[in-house]
């Protein structure tokens, strides 16, 4: 019995957990969830994701929802084959990857969460893009990446000298947002940059790069 | 060489920390750090913690920030003393763990984080109160405590029959909660209330609590 993704395969938090899995080396059965036809709010759905959230992974008789978690669990299951996503031999290197596994779910995702929505989800559902929003946030993005540019001059990934979970938490994200008009904001800082095209050629987000179907033209 | 937690007694993140360590029946040396002077934005506050936000802890050449990142390196470390926070001995067990840590994360947080903010620190800062934002996120925290409710009346905890990281890290945000004039959306929900009653009275947090004095008359 394999693993089963259900989500969406342009959805952001799907995408993280695929990677994560292609990762390991092994394989899923995405589950289309009709998120237009309401079917994340049925009971079925509720019953894996009380919160009425894509994705959610069912391994036999365990499910579990929220992406973050997932990938956690999948390197942890799947340790001894594909990449070291945790650095589960090493406490202190496994420290490390969670400081910045929290540093994209805190201070990072809202950031750049906001500009994507804003330039390319809103106008989707026939909202008007706020570029204010965009505006404010795009400056809090560039003292982020200020940090992480100054982080990634010592080190080659944002938790040491090994991608690990901390860099492929930033993968989706990145992605949509190298779609949009402040590519600078990336390309400007070169630590950055490199780190962003190092990280976007693995070929595990190659995969899952070419579902990811938002804002294509 | 024991650990150093930089941080304030009072502050949630640092509680959040303080209360980890002492579930697992370690001591720690608390070194304040003086948020009024901005000693968070100096270098050598920068060199522990690049975002300067407390709390950060060393242990010995070992420097960590984010406090969630922190609670999951010390009941790692920490495995086989003290209460068990992450079911390290169960993979299951241990991943639903990391789901509710999630929630916590993700969705409880910046709902409650909102509230206390504009309840009991907005004041502190001279800011003027903003009720509409309370208001709204207050609706918002009702609809996640009903999905806490119907999780806690199948199981003790939010993870599982076991206390852990998922429910500490809730702890310090309620706490400064229930000083509000709100606290009916607890107590009006009886497993949400049972569970509340049953975590604050750990030992642990109630050492914690102590230092806990925003709000106090
Ligand atoms: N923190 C969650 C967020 C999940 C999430 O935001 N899912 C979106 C799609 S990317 C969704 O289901 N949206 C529909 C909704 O919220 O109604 C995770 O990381 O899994
Ligand atoms: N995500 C961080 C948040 C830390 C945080 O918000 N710290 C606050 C005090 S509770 C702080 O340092 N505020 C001062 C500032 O941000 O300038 C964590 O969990 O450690």
């Amino acid at each position: 019995m394999g693993l089963k993704l259900h989500g969406l395969a342009l959805s952001t938090c799907t995408a993280r957990v695929a990677t994560a899995i292609y990762e390991k080396g092994q394989d899923f059965e995405l589950v289309a969830v009709n998120l237009t036809a309401g079917e994340h709010k049925q009971p079925s759905f509720l019953a894996k994701n009380p919160f009425g959230q894509i994705p959610a992974l069912e391994d036999g008789d365990l499910t579990l929802f929220e992406s973050r978690a997932i990938t956690s669990y999948v390197a942890e299951k799947y340790k001894d084959s594909g990449h070291d996503l945790n650095r589960h031999n090493n406490l202190k290197e496994a420290a490390l990857v969670k400081v910045w596994m929290e540093v994209e779910s805190q201070t990072f995702h809202p950031i750049i969460a906001a500009i994507v929505y804003q330039h390319l989800i809103a106008p989707l559902f026939g909202q008007k893009t706020d570029q204010a929003v965009i505006d404010a946030n795009l400056e809090k993005l560039k003292k982020i990446l200020d940090v992480y540019e100054s982080k990634l001059k010592s080190s080659k990934y944002l938790a040491g000298d090994f991608f690990s979970l901390a860099d492929l938490h930033h993968l989706p994200y990145i992605y949509y947002f190298m779609k949009s008009p402040w590519t600078s904001v990336v390309n400007d800082r070169p630590h950055v940059k490199a780190w962003w095209e190092d990280i976007s050629s693995r070929p595990s987000f190659k995969k899952v790069a070419e579902g990811m179907t938002i804002g294509q033209k």
